[in-house]
């Protein structure tokens, strides 16, 4: 009930009496106040005025268990949702869901983080309002040598997602920070728990900033937002829907094919590093190349004066010759 | 006290009386009867006979934190030892150990594990007197892709440890059974925790099959133990002390180079199936090839009528051609 007249509300533009809402639902008035009184305890801001009806106050920033569930349409990722208004870290809850046997799907949704997480422990900022903060429970049937581009996949997908939802041309910073006009949009943390040939769980932790309207010193020069590049307010929950949409149908085809050749043309088209020289320090040493290409293990193809050298993540910094971030 | 009496006691292959003992460490006859009885306390068996002294009852089956710490002369692995007379699992207790901040090189030993685990969730013989089972706690710096590397590795180290304490020629079945004569003496299994660039931890549990006089008959004809294969009890103690000394030194190099090059060649010195006809259960199919070759990466590369095929563990179970285990 309380979805179909806030259904009823949303899809309205100016106010819409309580009678005429009863009347379309078939139920009492009473029952149409309690509900809008729920609506109201929920967050919803719902004007009422004598003789005039409701009014719902459009507000794409609020987001809640229940617009994400309204939102999904998914079937195994999402299956179930975890939504907290304030949490430590999405991707410590999942992990503690993990380990109590929660299913594959289950995602931990939260509208701020008091300790979020990004890559190689630095913080990540989760402030209210302005991020989607998520964290997806997979349990691929996969060797850990297949997680990385488990990983990558997600790059290519959230990239989809935020085209859909938002039409910006959203790219991939190798090894999986999503761009947006050359500035960081998106992380992906990715943790998991393993033996060699049995990998028992991964959270795939995704972190976007979506309503930020500005960033403080150090991070103004390499990050963004989607606001600050559409100028619009976007409703989380319907760009979260896009994301998985987006993922689990690839997921699903990857879990079965356990085979990243099919989505590396992706991938590549999406790289903003393809063809770039780059700077990278590796092993404590600056390495200048060219990436002349992804191998489907998910590595850079760097050619350099001494010949080629494949580099995996994560002991190498990389940046343009330039210095600058992409 | 207790220590340097036991040793008097090993080095002595006949009577020594308390006296002459007491005047070897210059400590009084009394302190001396109440370390045997701390001796005698601890498992080992002393005999005391009037006028003539004590003597030691070899067995070389005793196994105790005491017998461990005194063969241990590694510096980083084993540098803490967590010794049970019985546990569910190792493994187990070790990714506690590593959940609580634990440091690299902790080891967990146990005489018999009521819930031992092998790979892919198959249950481990465990019982008491006759297996080695050690779970050790690496926090080694590096990519997930890394990972299976070390257990490559650790299977070098097994091999050699078991060559130097028995005299047997071990070798490794691929990926990483340890066998001795075609039958499996060894295996691990390998647990981690990992964000994709920075892996938090590695257990690596390690059951070696040392006193067992007969396996059952669902496992007589893949399994033997280092007693069956040479008709002595080994210390346990022993065995272990000269395999973490193997894995300290290749380890650290490992920890330090991040590559498995220099190791590829050992590893293929020892792999029984390299240049063999195999046949594999890949992906629901049957694939019966040649190993020509092991990848830096740990695959198998097979040749097969339809060309070259890399396969990773995991997804493939390992026969000789006539269904022989090796």
């Amino acid at each position: 009930m309380t979805e179909k007249i806030l259904d009823i509300l949303k899809n309205s533009n100016d106010f819409i009496s309580g009678e005429v809402i009863a009347k379309e639902l078939k139920v009492s008035r009473v029952s149409i106040s309690k509900n809008i009184k729920k609506l109201k305890d929920m967050g919803y801001d719902i004007k009422s005025v004598t003789n005039k009806g409701y009014i719902l106050i459009k507000d794409n920033k609020l987001f809640n268990k229940f617009e994400i569930e309204k939102q999904i349409n998914t079937k195994v990722l999402g299956n179930k949702v975890y939504f907290f208004d304030e949490i430590s870290s999405t991707n410590e809850y999942a992990k503690s869901l993990a380990n109590s046997n929660e299913e594959e799907g289950a995602i931990v949704i939260a509208d701020c983080q008091t300790n979020g997480k990004g890559r190689l422990d630095k913080k990540w900022e989760s402030n209210k309002g302005e991020g989607l903060f998520m964290s997806i429970l997979l349990r691929p049937n996969v060797h850990i040598n297949n997680i990385v581009q488990i990983t990558l996949l997600s790059g290519i997908c959230i990239c989809n997602g935020i085209k859909k939802a938002t039409g910006l041309d959203a790219s991939i910073k190798w090894p999986n920070d999503i761009v947006v006009n050359g500035k960081k949009v998106c992380g992906i943390l990715t943790e998991l728990s393993a033996q060699i040939e049995n990998v028992s769980y991964v959270i795939l932790g995704i972190g976007i900033n979506v309503n930020n309207k500005n960033f403080n010193d150090e991070l103004k020069d390499k990050a963004t937002s989607i606001f600050l590049e559409t100028n619009k307010e976007i409703e989380r929950a319907k760009l979260l829907s896009y994301i998985l949409n987006e993922l689990e149908e690839k997921y699903l085809k990857f879990k079965e094919i356990k085979d990243f050749t099919l989505f590396l043309p992706q991938y590549k088209a999406l790289c903003v590093n393809l063809n770039k020289e780059v700077k990278a320090i590796y092993k404590n040493e600056e390495i200048i190349g060219t990436v002349v290409d992804i191998s489907p293990l998910g590595e850079i193809i760097l050619k350099t004066d001494k010949g080629m050298l494949n580099i995996s993540s994560g002991f190498v910094s990389l940046r343009n010759v330039d210095g600058k971030y992409v």
